[in-house]
């Protein structure tokens, strides 16, 4: 089963936003080949065509989203053991998930996809520099307490 | 409910595997406090006390497992709409999700955990250069043929 945009009706919101906008939706309804992994009734799982190592996969929810913030629980929930049967399909080892929500976040197609990607050395797949890409700060207990009171307000 | 190890019968595996070495199981079971952002019957939400953009948490099972590989599905089914209610609770608009398997790829605790990192600059959460991040190639058709074979071998 496939679902696109709830804001529009189908089928109207299908060729408007699938066919016209979106790439991974067009992969699910097949109008776009793809190297295909694994498949659900909600997910489904493609060998990315540019890995960063071998077996680099996207797995995607079959419903058009941007972020995980617009994806049913539905999804959510099926999509996790899936990237763990893309994971252990991969053979390694070591593995990174990684998911990135907005355009600042490194998210460069509007439809919510989870990377699988395999790390078999240093050099390959994906390299987290703690100097470069990991800004760690250490928080005060007050600071903390003060990010959970904002959080719960959004809860 | 709390699973430990499922080789061992309990109490053995809760005395050894939690208490003596599982950072996150002693937080699971209160023996260390967190600063608890949401909690279901089978995941924990809590800060990160070194966060790399402020409302950094990492969303964990309250199961044993060190990678995916080895958590139930169970699991992985309620900690994808758990993360999301994490990332909304944020109030970012982008933000990455992050889950390391395996020391080489930057697992640092033995405990499966997704980390929800705000991103609301450049500069800060996550950061991924794609210079030095991500050493991607462009696949050949006939190489990706050859991965998808490999994999599916392991489905």
């Amino acid at each position: 089963m496939f679902f696109c945009h709830a804001s529009t009706p189908p089928p109207f919101r299908c060729v408007f936003d699938c066919f016209l906008r979106c790439l991974f939706c067009m992969i699910v309804k097949g109008t776009i080949p793809c190297f295909k992994v694994y498949e659900t009734e909600h997910s489904l799982a493609f060998l990315d065509i540019s890995p960063v190592s071998e077996g680099h996969t996207q797995v995607i929810p079959k419903y058009h989203a941007v972020t995980i913030a617009d994806l049913p629980d539905e999804y959510l929930a099926d999509i996790g053991p899936a990237v763990k049967r893309v994971a252990l399909a991969t053979g390694a080892s070591a593995y990174n998930v990684l998911q990135n929500n907005g355009k600042i976040a490194f998210q460069h197609v509007d439809h919510v996809h989870y990377h699988v990607i395999p790390k078999t050395s240093e050099k390959d797949g994906l390299i987290v520099d703690v100097n470069v890409s990991w800004p760690q700060k250490t928080a005060t207990k007050e600071e903390l307490a003060a990010t959970l009171e904002k959080m719960k307000t959004r809860m």
